[in-house]
């Protein structure tokens, strides 16, 4: 990692005595041994992570970074590039699915700028951190400079130090970001790019191949990655960046990571490839249609939450799963044992 | 069905104008199409239960029906009948899983004692419709009688009528229930028993294979089922009766059903069977471990929005899926149109 980069260090956790005791809270619980299945391992995970056997969230923070591009003038996506700077707009005006889904469960919205191909009018919820108007063409070279990716990165960080709270929802908007997407996958995965290239908001057969077409050339354009952060400069966008420095900042202070789809997923997996401990913070929301997706998840050894077929981003899958992230917690809270209640136990 | 029963009949909807409008509305949403993925046919299907564009839920209502099995004697659960009466108390003092949930979601917690075992404290939240002290020991003969079920089914749909709201999630309590919760399944779908057959709360293998015998006799006891209702009594309990009831009262007033694990499913199975209109009104929350669920789902052509290994019933799984039915119809009410908010459409 270039020696300007001051990112925090990720310390990893060892909380084994925490873990025994949580389980034995878990186990203890009226209800046969993990009967409440998944939800009974995100209650053990988010109390290692909040160090508490009475965990409690609070003050969660839905973050949408947003940014443009060059490669989407490729025609990668099945949607123009000015649909980027609209639906920040419409973030902002609350009509977005991230914005109703995050004000159904008291969940703070901030939209973040981190590199959107236009100007945009400051207001209360938004973060201006525009690196630049959009990428540059990635099929043609590197999408940004080492000293821009890092750049984005600080940027993120400090997003995270600005907000309260103890959880951190990501999400993401860029017209063309699953093609960002799907080659760092390809790249820090060793996965052929076929398996990691989607149709994304929609593209059609022909616009897959393309797509495919496009992003082939792109990485053999791009060969000399020899770090995460490099792949990240070459290939990421700016959201992409700016995400991963806040993922970073928000797992050395041992929040809650929520992870979205595929995109926020890609965020993640740099921010994994750089400090490995940031995987221990990440809850992962739901698996995207997005046809990468799954195999992405498979590498970071994460179990989604939700399968809902899902594939808009934004943070609306981070949203949705939410409420179950305040089941988990009110189990290990509220939910009397088997002592307590005065239950009989199994014979 | 024996004449004496009176149960609402449950009006078939075709509703096909007011489809086709909330399609239209749901494709005109600021999203690519169909990327709220299954979220999009939640909010469909609700629409048309509740006949509108924008539907609302109000005093949803979890309504938890205890009782208890006779064949439980025969060691076909891991844990002891006197548990049924315990959880109902656990129920009624906030303590249970479904206790919990609901009141983090604001769902209004009702508990029927249709046939416990123990005489249960009379006290605001409980419903006292007790049957019998428990079903007969069904490997004998008949679980109850004809009589008997048709009271179950009545009391079931006075329940609904006491409630207000126009959503009810069900849930249940019966220590034995899923042995015969597997036996309605396999009689109602013609399915062999070891497909319907698991280990509730936790048998191990040995206990697995004396629950089966046990239930092969009870299917060979009781051949003689030539109706849904007649099925319902050899081979159910009280509570799957009158939560069968319920949901019959409940769809013909045009509520929501939210089916939660493979007790409340096999209710719905029977309901389905004597009114298969009950079907369009049925939300399945989850897809339970209990092993012949997922076969039991598919019966009944239901995607259950949660799989998250849950094994517990209680009406947990409803409960923790409720959310992201408030989430469905926020979408419809409350997310921008293209038009609205200004954003570009696909290319």
């Amino acid at each position: 990692m270039a020696t300007s980069l001051n990112l925090p260090h990720v310390v990893p956790h060892d909380r084994q005595v925490l873990a025994q005791r949580l389980q034995h809270v878990l186990d203890h619980k009226t209800k046969p041994l993990g009967a409440l299945g998944q939800l009974e391992q995100l209650a053990l995970q988010i109390g290692l992570i909040l160090g508490s056997e009475q965990p409690r969230l609070h003050q969660p923070q839905m973050v949408v970074f947003a940014a443009d591009h060059g490669v989407a003038a490729k025609g990668v996506s099945a949607y123009p590039s000015d649909v980027t700077w609209q639906m920040v707009e419409n973030f902002l005006a609350g009509g977005a699915a991230v914005s109703v889904l995050a004000r159904q469960h008291g969940v703070a919205l901030t939209v973040v700028d981190a590199g959107v191909a236009k100007d945009i009018a400051p207001r209360p919820g938004l973060v201006a951190n525009k690196i630049a108007y959009g990428t540059e063409d990635v099929s043609q070279g590197p999408a940004m400079t080492v000293a821009q990716c890092e750049a984005a990165l600080q940027a993120g960080a400090e997003v995270i130090r600005s907000l309260p709270g103890n959880a951190v929802l990501f999400g993401e908007m860029g017209i063309g970001n699953t093609s960002s997407a799907a080659l760092l996958m390809s790249r820090l995965t060793d996965t052929p790019l076929h398996l990691c290239v989607g149709r994304g908001t929609g593209l059609d057969e022909a616009g897959l191949q393309r797509k495919l077409a496009v992003l082939e050339q792109a990485l053999a354009r791009n060969v000399d990655t020899p770090s995460p952060l490099h792949a990240l400069a070459a290939l990421g966008g700016f959201e992409i960046a700016m995400m991963c420095g806040a993922m970073i900042e928000a797992a050395a202070q041992d929040r809650l990571l929520v992870i979205d789809g595929f995109i926020s997923s890609s965020a993640a997996l740099v921010a994994c490839a750089m400090q490995p401990a940031v995987r221990q913070r990440c809850v992962f929301a739901h698996q995207s249609d997005e046809s990468g997706h799954a195999r992405m998840l498979a590498h970071l050894q994460a179990k989604p939450l939700l399968q809902l077929g899902l594939r808009l981003g934004e943070g609306s899958g981070a949203a949705l799963a939410w409420p179950l992230l305040e089941s988990a917690c009110a189990i290990l809270r509220d939910m009397a044992s088997f002592e307590s209640a005065g239950v009989s136990q199994a014979t």
